[in-house]
């Protein structure tokens, strides 16, 4: 948490007494007047503020007006450019099957005419995005455009402080975990739009949220309120995982509107350009997909090539085989040709494109375990050595890069896949789908995995990939969305203070304070979601007074066991950091007395402590 | 899991073909005619048979006929005369004030008419409860009737014979566990209606389920509803940790339709009895009422006899103070009277009125953290110690004895927690609330709770105390004790599987082959909640025919990483255990001579492994 300077009041509530309640979206102004980074700035009803990190973006800035069809503002556009070391360039032209229309060009708007104003958010999205039409932008000389060169070089950009920031670190300790390749910033030249994170293990655990659209259900409007849904809620990235027709136009509406770094699998599409058939993918397809992707401004891409040949068949006798749909795709392909990979082939090809254009390599685990049985076997370790020679090689070419990790694991298996990974891979950042530490309960897969994400973010994962209730029954609505990063904000959090980030806790503190002291609404305020803890102690308690109330409904008015805490510390000293401190010396000098004499008899009765 | 005799069909579906599918409620025969262990069998589609472990009481067993107002039948009756140790006698006789109403006798009832029939399941209750009156059974000559002493003399009782069959083990392993102290199984004489259950580190871990009246709301009706609707979804215990009005009637109906062990904490109805004010508790209040209980059959009981009078001031600067109503409760007392706490003194009487009644010791952890800030503190440790030393004088006077545990834990300070326990207590069985891993997230700490719940489980921990939503908030209602429970279930699951219990994976294997093979319908019936699996894939795919689709909502019918898996399976041997395997050796020998042919070659560029 840092001091801030809250600018832009948004109240999310009527003013007592000329004292804004409830929160505002704040701005910590940075070195330069175009670098401010945003915070969730609470007020509380004591005068205290508590900032907090905040994913939401413009959304949340009422000064702003945001517009789907516009888009929101190219905030990195005159870093990027100042560099110099950039040009824009005639990209590839659009084409229909780049949205799955191959037999039906030209391009026909897949969804509802628009009806008339843009006023009314979402609704009746075009298919093409209608906003400033935008030449891609790539490296001027081929040499690496990444985060990671400049950290190498020494180079301090303003996305690496507007990161440290965030973060309340020195910009100095940002650069040397890029540099290094234990964190990544993932920030494509052509995504101007976001406001820059970074994934690391000395950083704040962060959650990524999938959204996307498939060939049985949802529509481009669903999904670009999923992004900001899912924002809103503390999603620090988001993976567009569409399949079926319009990926690549959802994917523009997704990226011009999304203030947090966007991920894709590119093979999704180039499935869909071969109609689905895994055989008839080629390196030149794939390329393809990827420049149109680059162009876009897609911040990591999530590639298989790890998926080699030798490794198909040892997956035979799993109980679930190939559960990555991005794995089973390269296993297929590699079966029908009996070749190798063609990404693995061409993974330095590869890397000169992403370094041109700023893409961070998430190198997929198409070979993670799909159940408790398959958890940590041959064929998902064979993938994760190769993904560490893999990571060699990206570094080698400038290309920041992570690591994907499983997948389905039990408690006492999931610490080797950290340690695995840390050793294996250099450290670069990990980036794990939970793990699930049970396959027992469909639709509680959320907390399923939760567990085994709190656990292995402790242990050093940079970031969590969210799983909702959803999983392996259905494609997540906005409420799935919202319950998994809510859940996944808890695995992250939690993980923090483990990891003894520093103010990590001031959080917890902040709220525990307000609950000891009966402060209900700044409990709210305070809380991960606060429409939900408001909606349900409104539930037992609905009455307004009781939100001021000194008791709850779980002892009622007559006893309350924080009010005898209250009396202890009244009486034998010591207090609240918010409200002035009587202190008691003598009785606590006498109780003091006491509790040593007991223990200098007493302690012959106790066991001894063993640690 | 253990082979099953489906004896009584209940079918949730309609029979295919003659078959039925979905599961029943099967029993595992014993030793003896009365002694039949009810299991879960869930019938799959494959033909096979899963037999889960079940915790619903004969409610599920349409071969019985069960009536609230009749309560259950006493199944452990006969077991208890047969050891001829215990007696009937007059018990104490009910007073107005067990029930909070001390200044309005007679006693009237808080609920609506009877409304004739008795076929409207929990509607409309008479306060007191209509089944069968019953004289108290007590020790014949005051040497304790517990399990404990009877495994200490090396008798393997019908109840430890249920558990063993319960869990798939030895007897003589459950008699030894009872004998060392370091498993209990809570079973009041005067609660012959329970389905024995055991609570240990070398068994299954359980999970307790709080319901309970307040003095703000909720009804006795509601409380039994919860109380089978908790053990419905997998409860092993039910704590009925009402206040304000009606405690010993609303205990009565629970109690007599319980098929699991309840617990209480006393102090709470001994409050009531002196109007909520704490200082005018008395020893004698207090073993009233452990005797009105004790006679009714409650099966554990919460007593807070660790916070001792120096230990007081050792709150006074925490964060959150006293967060046990219980703890706080005694705190008051102390402080009233600046005296020792009247249960720490009285604690040898006490033990010897629960021998005499099998009431098993929960001591309890009242000086528990109630916060981050707070956790692993000395005022939490200093207790812990005092109920090593309690449990040593309880084990001496033959009573079954756990230690409660915390509360808000941080997760790099959990594994203290049970460590310590552990050390201190003579391996006695630790139950635990939780403990919360952040504050930060109220309306969500099931979740919070859950990830340290599983982390402590697998550590140690033998049964869980649930938490709900609604914790910090407000009480729960039904949907709430079913997510808690579940959450809670999942905690445990996972526990026994990091712990290995054996058998536990077979239930995971038994889904994951399920859904390898979209094999739905098992799915949803293996799934620990199967409506809500069931409910979840509709919402995307409605259709029927959907269930035995081989693709589902994720990927569409179109490509499907489950099928690849399979061909790779059909054409590199190997299979599923349900399928005949068709077993390409040539071919899955020579891709395993690529495989190894590369590893040669390539594992000159992987990095090391280290472990």
């Amino acid at each position: 948490m840092t001091t801030a300077d809250a600018r832009t009041p948004a109240s999310n509530q009527n003013d007592e007494a000329g004292k804004s309640i409830g929160w505002h979206k704040g701005y910590v102004q940075g070195s330069r007047p175009d670098l401010r980074v945003p915070v969730r700035q609470v007020h509380l009803t004591n005068g205290k503020d508590v900032t907090l990190y905040d994913t939401s973006g413009p959304y949340t800035d009422p000064a702003i007006d945001t517009d789907v069809r516009r888009g929101l503002a190219p905030l990195r556009e005159s870093w990027i450019t100042g560099r110099g070391d950039t040009e824009e360039y005639t990209g590839r032209a659009a084409r229909p099957e780049d949205d799955g229309l191959k037999h039906t060009s030209p391009r026909r708007s897949p969804l509802p005419e628009r009806s008339g104003e843009g006023g009314e958010g979402l609704r009746n999205l075009d298919a093409v995005f209608p906003g400033r039409p935008r030449r891609p932008r790539r490296s001027r000389d081929g040499r690496p455009v990444t985060q990671l060169a400049y950290a190498r070089r020494g180079e301090i950009t303003p996305e690496m402080e507007y990161v440290a920031i965030r973060e309340n670190v020195a910009p100095e300790v940002v650069r040397e975990e890029i540099a290094a390749g234990r964190a990544v910033l993932p920030a494509n030249v052509n995504h101007p739009e976001i406001e820059p994170m970074i994934i690391g293990n000395r950083f704040l655990v962060k959650v990524n949220a999938n959204i996307g659209n498939s060939a049985v259900t949802s529509s481009i409007e669903e999904e670009v309120d999923k992004m900001t849904w899912a924002t809103k809620w503390g999603a620090d990235t988001v993976m567009d995982l569409s399949t079926g027709r319009n990926i690549h136009t959802t994917r523009e509406w997704v990226l011009r509107n999304s203030p947090v770094p966007i991920g894709t699998v590119p093979l999704y599409q180039a499935l869909e350009k071969v109609d689905g058939r895994a055989e008839e993918l080629s390196w030149e397809i794939y390329q393809d997909t990827v420049i149109e992707q680059a162009e876009q401004g897609v911040d990591y891409m999530t590639v298989h090539a790890g998926v080699r040949l030798p490794y198909v068949p040892l997956t035979a006798r799993r109980k679930t085989g190939i559960v990555s749909r991005g794995g089973s795709i390269m296993a297929a392909w590699c079966l029908a040709h009996h070749k190798e990979s063609f990404l693995y082939e061409h993974f330095e090809e590869l890397c000169e494109i992403l370094a041109a254009y700023d893409v961070t390599y998430s190198l997929g685990d198409g070979l993670r375990p799909g159940s408790i049985a398959d958890a940590n076997d041959e064929a998902q370790f064979a993938e994760l050595r190769t993904l560490g020679e893999l990571n060699s090689v990206a570094k080698r070419f400038g290309v920041q890069t992570m690591i994907e990790g499983p997948g389905h694991v039990p408690m006492h298996k999931i610490k080797e896949n950290i340690d695995l990974q840390q050793a294996i891979c250099e450290e670069a950042p990990f980036y794990t789908l939970g793990p699930l530490t049970t396959d027992i309960a469909p639709a509680y897969d959320h907390i399923t995995s939760g567990i085994g994400a709190a656990m292995i973010a402790w242990w050093g994962t940079a970031m969590l990939c969210y799983v909702t209730p959803k999983e392996h029954l259905g494609l997540p609505n906005r409420d799935d969305v919202k319950t998994g990063v809510i859940t996944y904000k808890i695995a992250a959090h939690a993980a923090d203070l483990a990891k003894g980030h520093p103010g990590a806790q001031e959080w917890d503190d902040a709220l525990s304070d307000a609950r000891f002291e009966f402060r209900w609404e700044d409990q709210f305020n305070l809380a991960l979601d606060p429409d939900t803890a408001r909606e349900f102690h409104d539930e037992t308690l609905p009455a307004e007074p009781a939100k001021t109330a000194h008791f709850c409904s779980m002892c009622g008015p007559k006893f309350c066991s924080m009010k005898i805490s209250q009396k202890i510390r009244d009486e034998h000293g010591a207090g609240s950091t918010a409200v002035d401190t009587e202190f008691d010396a003598e009785a606590l000098a006498g109780m003091a007395e006491k509790s040593e004499e007991f223990a200098a008899r007493g302690n012959r009765v106790y066991l001894p402590l063993v640690d």
